[in-house]
């Protein structure tokens, strides 16, 4: 049984050493793989677009381990996500919400309230070692889902802001910047494909800070140290300088507005 | 057989996948766990802290490999220390300090000195590869501790700063610094507990750098920017700040003086 | 079958995640270790002498799946290279410029052309996800690797920067810093022991940015503060500072040039 683990405790502390013992101790097979340790300390928004990003690469009965919590040992519920023949494994803060949104099969939120399955001596402040570990050891086992805890009907969502269109434009904003330094926006491919066949043919331009940046084929087709933009691997808008890191050089950063229109 | 690694290699080199390409070059089925890697440079008691917090949540026969050695090629022996159904492998200068401390079951300390177990064409600037890992490997076989070299009684410690009380006080310092910019301090749980059974109710408060820090329940308790502490999962007090970096935003760092007392 | 990966990703975006869960999905039983994700951006000469460090430690048949990739989705061709039982995949941009030169047996390279194999829905932006990972999933899974291409006789070769001798002095540069700021040249142990043995008997002293680093046995050898020198776990004469950081203190880089001499 594969579980990841996704959390913001970096790659200094022991923290996930020490979820990845309890885990193992409970089930010696388990496989875990680790997705990403440096998620914006408390970052929820982070959180939901990498999530929604990494689960349709994982085969069926995945289990994700998502520990961003800047609300541990407070009143947010522990809750388990069944969706999609994967499971997801966290706080109830927000941070899944964009897998309650991806319209899959079979959606059960559990809250996770039966407590002897979580770690004996628990304290208040590391749920991740305390609760969410132990309960995907025990899940990866075998319990069943409502051993764990019970359905509920109401969990916690945060908004993630959409692109609309008017007219011949689209409107968003940059929502996530990668190691790289490029920037991910909110306009999907489909977005796109509605500018270009709304008239007569033309080139993308993306507008961002008042620079423009236009849509490339792939990173290489751009000239260096020139702003352009691409179709990233996920299906949205990505500005980036090819050769050079974007964020550092514009200063472009999560909550920048961007606007596609057609140049001819 | 699980083996475990800590080190200072950081996550730019290729020194610790060297090593576990060792490790599984002798051992193909050995299960390794990242642990960290990002222990500062050459810090022995950042490195002995993180180890006697993290064994307690391994199984029986968990063999640990901790590489921070500054004195690596020098006169410094390289040890095994056997504890409580668990083995540590790594440089005799005081990282297992606190393992020596914890009062576990059987305690030998091996000088590794059967060298034929070592790499064949071995360097004196990486023991992690032509050393430790060969060790592990092979530990990881079933090859007894009494192959791998001789068994001594002496070896090296480090003196971890100890807390203590004084009337209704309890005066101590910060250890460590977390991911998250908070400070562990030397004062335990005990401790505190003491205080509060020692004379008329009142609330915790911590001292730190001319601020105040409340004892909370949980993190979640706390205002946000408020500097506030908590009992954290290892049992220490612990100064944060809720919704923030409170090391970067007030210079707390290890060594900084912390007093704890009774406020009404 | 054992499937190493190599990228320049960083530790914060879920594109390795990803990889893995693309080739766990093709074949459960691979087992993934990382060497890095911490390359310099786009950096191919750092990568070319990474992935010629670490493949001696790694046992015969394992994979490695290299992506440092600034042409994604460009000109530049998938590859995998068969050498000295090995296997190498990742993007014919000279990263494996130093696995040509080891004069390993069997030596093919083949051209990744047959698409059957790669992702369906693949984008021109992450062929770690779309090409690189499904290929070393079904090569791990035995398909024969005329399958998955065409043998090619060409391929891209970068040139690394070679050290020479010149009466009683060698010329070379620094190459690589590592975590701990210690710089790695281009002079190996041979060219050092050449200018031992070609005269009367002295010590190695190293020249660098007008200082001077003498040639120790091991790094505690040298004082601290004291720059110094070393010959390093790969063969090659390294700079350090002993208990500092040489590239952080005197801004050491790559491209500096050193020259080594005989002091009496």
């Amino acid at each position: 049984m594969l579980i990841t683990l996704t959390t913001d405790f970096g790659y200094k502390d022991p923290f996930v050493g020490i979820m990845k013992g309890v885990i193992i101790g409970l089930n010696p097979s388990a496989r875990i793989v680790d997705i990403t340790h440096g998620i914006t300390p408390h970052n929820i928004q982070e959180t939901a677009l990498t999530i929604v990003e990494i689960y349709p690469y994982f085969p069926a009965n995945t289990i994700h381990v998502v520990v961003v919590d800047p609300g541990v040992g407070g009143p947010r519920r522990p809750i388990l996500v069944e969706a999609g023949n994967q499971y997801f494994i966290g706080p109830d803060n927000g941070i899944f919400s964009l897998i309650y949104k991806a319209n899959l099969d079979v959606m059960e939120v559990v809250h996770l309230n039966a407590e002897h399955y979580f770690m004996d001596a628990r304290g208040s402040t590391f749920h991740g070692r305390d609760v969410f570990a132990p309960v995907a050891g025990w899940l990866s086992k075998g319990i069943s889902i409502d051993k764990l805890g019970d359905r509920i009907k109401e969990y916690a969502t945060i908004e993630i802001p959409s692109s609309f269109i008017e007219g011949r434009e689209a409107f968003g904003e940059v929502l996530y910047l990668d190691h790289f330094g490029n920037a991910i926006t909110n306009i999907k491919r489909d977005v796109i494909e509605t500018l270009l066949n709304a008239g007569p043919a033309g080139k993308i331009e993306i507008d961002i800070q008042g620079r423009k940046a236009e849509l490339k084929s792939y990173y290489s087709h751009a000239l260096s140290g020139t702003l352009s933009s691409v179709i990233n691997s996920g299906g949205f808008v990505e500005v980036f300088l090819f050769e050079g890191n974007a964020s550092e050089m514009f200063g472009i950063k999560p909550g920048d507005k961007v606007k596609a229109s057609i140049s001819r």
